[in-house]
């Protein structure tokens, strides 16, 4: 996989001037030369030429782990150590490649102050953003890394069952986060929550702010419960919502699921390939709209997903990109009703040659509300 | 704390001649108008005018669950909406503030890809990085920061406390780990695993690389087991590592033990206004040059820490930067022996004006290797 989407992002980047890109250690360097490593304040780079092999630049006392923990064994690595000026090396080595005077495009994710850096060191060279030649790779999944997202979203959904399970009046969103990600560990997901989210179960009025942050509130009976949670199965993400009601719904309660989840469907029914993503956003909205609710859903219909949790493409009013077999995102519109509640209800779906691929309906029904 | 950050970033603006700074959403937003917030593929940027209050520009979801979670409420917030594009409101922003055609500073973590929708939309404008302004003001803490930060240190040091005597033959480092974020969580902390990391427990010869993984690899006896996690109290970080060894300790593990400690406490000792970050540096390395252990001490002493765990000053060889009042960092001397084992003694200090505040050491002395 490695090999080749470096070749097909050199083709890109000859069809359009590019002679060699630096990429930002994370989702880009995996996808491209399959090592994974979360950015810190030391430079580590690859840097993909227009043609040859690509070259890591790494922090010369990491060297040792990134291979460890690399896919793909690198032929050439530089390596710099803690007293040097990381930029000198990434002079000498693109002019080594011939490309110092070239036009270098630069990854969407990286930081600015390396981006500074490299600049400095390039003098002769003109930037470019390279965020569209890279992301226009990953827009397309093979059929193992759909395998690999539905088996994200299928430990996704085990863990909100069992977070479900274990809500009782009284308990904390944190104490029902915390028995979430441990499941979604012991069926090997990899899950970390944001770490400014606290975790990932809401409760009562909070499920009706947008990304909001769990806490020590005690979950009451009555309330709805959102869960949204992302996790990843070989770096793959899976993404699903889930709402319940502790102790007996109310009769608003249930007519909002009800709206929901007949929009979701009904989104997920029209998933095929040749639709425009904004068209499926209408799909969606329309019923919304109709049962009176339209101004309450206020978010895109969904986004794609995939080593990222959000990535293209966007299912969002005025994207006319028309969906292609391969491609994978989100549904899952919502009703807000700030200071009282929200609901939501998230798939994931991979688009095939006939139509849509639900990756996570299988393992938690959504068809109706479920009472703890 | 806030506008006073605000006031002081004005100042500088003015000396160096930026008209406005645009900030990445997180530790900076934090910091200069208390706005924590994670960066993610919407734009969401706080511009701070060189004079006058700062402006918020949010996607219009967001907006309540924003000014829910700011400890300051703005004043001039503007939304966009899912379907409008963001950077037309920034130019339109940035045209009302009277600084289209001045000289911007952009956040050293500003994304690359948000950076040129911002160049796009000011033409007239030139560009520079402005990391170096917003982390002058935040190299120097306030009391209040320290104390955020020695609660953050002593709360990293129950978690490890916990997590060792949670260790017995054949649990896995991320079982333990579990135990060790989950105390954290239990005493008010904030520590996410690092998504890549899979825990922060590793042992035996994983203990020997640098920024590992935990995995479901059973701890045996007689392994060292090292435990390196950082966590935050209301934003602020502690960053802590302590060694123990699962039954008895070898000879050599006991004297690698004795040479980093010994190196450790000495560097501690040697923490004083005045003192050059690179000197603090050279004073452990030599210990463990002398024990003939030189080349396994790969990395540099330390990193400042605050609202980021790794951030200025950091303690190289080469940065001659004079240590003042106010600054905190963490030393954290090691030896790597790669295929067998790794020790690696961390402690959190601030610099007073007499000399160093150990704000980790009292929680959980390191005198001699844990037996467990």
């Amino acid at each position: 996989m490695f090999e080749d989407s470096v070749k097909k992002a050199q083709e890109i980047m000859k069809s359009r001037g590019l002679g060699a890109i630096f990429l930002h250690p994370g989702v880009n360097t995996y996808y491209f030369t399959g090592l994974m490593k979360a950015s810190f304040e030391r430079l580590l780079t690859v840097i993909i030429p227009d043609e040859g092999e690509p070259v890591a630049v790494i922090p010369r006392f990491e060297t040792e782990s990134v291979m460890e923990y690399s896919k793909i064994k690198y032929r050439d690595v530089r390596g710099w150590s803690e007293d040097q000026d990381p930029y000198v090396l990434v002079g000498r080595v693109v002019e080594e490649l011939g490309k110092s005077k070239s036009t270098i495009g630069i990854d969407g994710k990286m930081e600015y102050v390396f981006f500074e850096g490299i600049q400095r060191a390039l003098p002769g060279a003109r930037f470019i953003g390279a965020a569209d030649v890279l992301n226009e790779l990953r827009l397309i999944k093979s059929k193992d890394e759909v395998e690999l997202m539905r088996k994200a979203a299928r430990i996704v959904c085990k863990g909100i069952k069992a977070a479900f399970e274990s809500v009782s009046p009284g308990r904390t969103e944190i104490e029902v986060s915390d028995v979430l990600h441990g499941e979604i560990r012991r069926h090997g997901g990899l899950s970390a929550r944001a770490r400014e989210a606290h975790g990932n179960v809401f409760s009562g009025p909070t499920s009706a702010l947008p990304h909001p942050r769990s806490s020590e509130k005690k979950i009451e009976s009555g309330e709805i419960i959102l869960i949204d949670v992302g996790a990843q199965y070989e770096w793959y993400f899976g993404d699903v919502t889930r709402v319940a009601v502790l102790g007996q719904p109310t009769e608003k309660q249930k007519r909002l699921y009800g709206i929901v989840l007949n929009a979701q469907k009904t989104a997920c029914e029209a998933v095929r390939p040749g639709i425009e993503a904004q068209e499926l956003d209408r799909v969606a909205r329309r019923i919304i709209l109709e049962a009176g609710f339209g101004q309450y859903f206020r978010h895109r219909l969904g986004h794609g997903l995939g080593l990222e949790v959000h990535e293209g493409p966007y299912i969002v009013e005025g994207n006319r990109l028309r969906l292609r077999p391969g491609m994978t995102h989100s549904v899952e519109p919502g009703i807000y009703l700030l200071g009282e509640f929200g609901i939501r209800i998230e798939d994931d779906v991979a688009v095939t040659e006939k139509g849509c691929d639900n990756l996570s309906v299988e393992e938690f029904p959504k068809d109706e509300l479920v009472v703890i």
